[in-house]
């Protein structure tokens, strides 16, 4: 089953200790969609302008992304530079150009809206309730925000939640959307304003998963060479949402299953620039990395 | 089998968004001794003052802890006062006045001496050391330590821990003692130094364990109140050390089911003051903490 992802697409420069790229494909909807390709197919929307080279939509379509929605504006491409120190747990915003993403409006081809999964990617929550509206009956509906939409449009982006399944987003920012600082109890917050299930991204700590009377939690993937942890969130979710898409089961236990491929689809986009790492994968070393979080998470029940 | 602990007893002055005390029972070898004293029986080496009230010393002998180690000086007990703000991962030191504790000189009774099991909590690496030379044949010697000798006493303390089998330290710590950013290549490189298990303590994030081509990760026991995470660490090193010698065994799968019962062993003591919760609680409750804390992490197998 496809599934629908709103989001951007742009061109990222990013300083890292360990090396600097310009202009490299990113986006919050490039990272997802290339993920959740490794399960299922994707209808993208998602705006671009008039210098966005052929070689990365073929890049895409080869991933087997719809592109129908994907438009192209007179104007340049949406482009964010940013660095990372060593603690690569916070990106520095150097700048941000919005460009044609400026003045996005997400329109769905028709044979989109017929989509039962839908992952709304960081954009104004507006945005996101915009493209809700133009589905006709989705079984998921998962979204991601942040701190600037929960800082500047709060009531908008409670209101776009009211009709969200699942939130995905970070732990810093679950507290200030809840304005609590316990996590446990904030978490409950959050659950208060729609989405059910709330999935907690912690960077290098993995990922806490809220639900009806269940917390979930997955370590992230222990990695010898962390390069540059931009996109990490978007591949997270482009696998969690992915392989609940490809095997159309919503419950608990396939959740976590799901966290889990998420967790391992965010650990391989670390390890290099842009979506390098993902161009090299296949799923056989997915499910290798899969058996190894399994490995180093068990433990013995008490006898 | 007993635990031979060397550390300290003190007074703690501890404010909290949630409260503050004065001068309460606390220091590395009470939290590590009341907390293994769950499990097994330990032997316990510090200094106190001639200000240390009996109802203290009554208490650790009430938890079966031996005391014979306990030299009494001329003076007062070790103080220390910190604050914590809404980030309790972090404490902020106030004053520290290490009265007696400045001239202690571990001495172990001669019933000591044939301890199997030794933890050494955060002291002088020099002193560590004195105190391993009067062990005669010990089968496991765990120690902690922290950035204040790393920076001052670098040299002694790899002397220190050549000598160690288990290193118990904070995530900053390792990274500090190796000199490396990346917290898998740092753990390596201390694993270098002598300790062939190494255990990073991540405050709320949980625990991540080295050992010989195996990583283990266990997360932190999710509250909703977390009161004051002073002693959060001895306790845990006590839950974890005060398992493995109560089922002599020091097995990888033995090792990884020690570390969550000091991680449930932690959880207690956050909720409340100085000992406080681990003065209520039950062995009925720590297996009960330890089952959930099995089905916060619990997820399936690729079939």
């Amino acid at each position: 089953m496809s599934i629908l992802v709103v989001g951007s697409v742009a061109f990222d420069s990013i300083k890292t200790p360990f090396g600097e790229v310009d202009d490299a494909l990113g986006g919050s909807a490039c990272y997802f969609s290339t993920s959740a390709s490794f399960f299922t197919d994707v209808s993208l929307v998602a705006v671009i302008g008039d210098d966005f080279p052929q070689e990365h939509i073929d890049f895409l379509a080869s991933r087997n992304i719809d592109l129908a929605g994907l438009q192209k504006s007179a104007g340049e491409t949406f482009r964010w530079k940013g660095k990372y120190e060593y603690d690569l747990n916070e990106a520095h915003t150097l700048e941000t150009h919005l460009n044609v993403f400026e003045s996005f409006k997400p329109e769905l081809p028709e044979n989109y809206r017929d989509a039962e999964y839908v992952f709304l990617a960081n954009i104004d929550p507006e945005l996101q309730l915009e493209v809700l509206q133009q589905v006709k009956k989705p079984k998921l509906v998962a979204c991601d925000t942040m701190n600037f939409w929960i800082e500047g449009k709060k009531k908008e982006l409670i209101k776009t939640l009211a009709k969200v399944d699942m939130l995905v987003i970070n732990e810093a920012e679950v507290r200030q959307l809840a304005d609590e600082p316990n996590l446990v109890k904030a978490a409950e917050i959050v659950r208060g304003f729609g989405p059910k299930t709330l999935v907690v991204k912690r960077g290098e700590y993995g990922v806490l998963m809220f639900s009806e009377g269940s917390i979930f939690s997955a370590p992230a993937y222990p990695l010898e060479e962390v390069f540059d942890p931009t996109g990490a969130g978007d591949t997270f979710a482009g696998g969690f949402v992915g392989y609940l898409a490809a095997t159309r089961n919503l419950e608990e236990k396939n959740l976590r299953k799901a966290i889990v491929f998420g967790t391992v689809m965010a650990s391989f986009t670390v390890e290099k620039f842009s979506l390098d790492r993902l161009r090299e994968i296949d799923y056989a070393e997915i499910e290798s990395r899969y058996k190894r979080i399994k490995l180093l998470t068990d433990f013995a029940d008490i006898e």
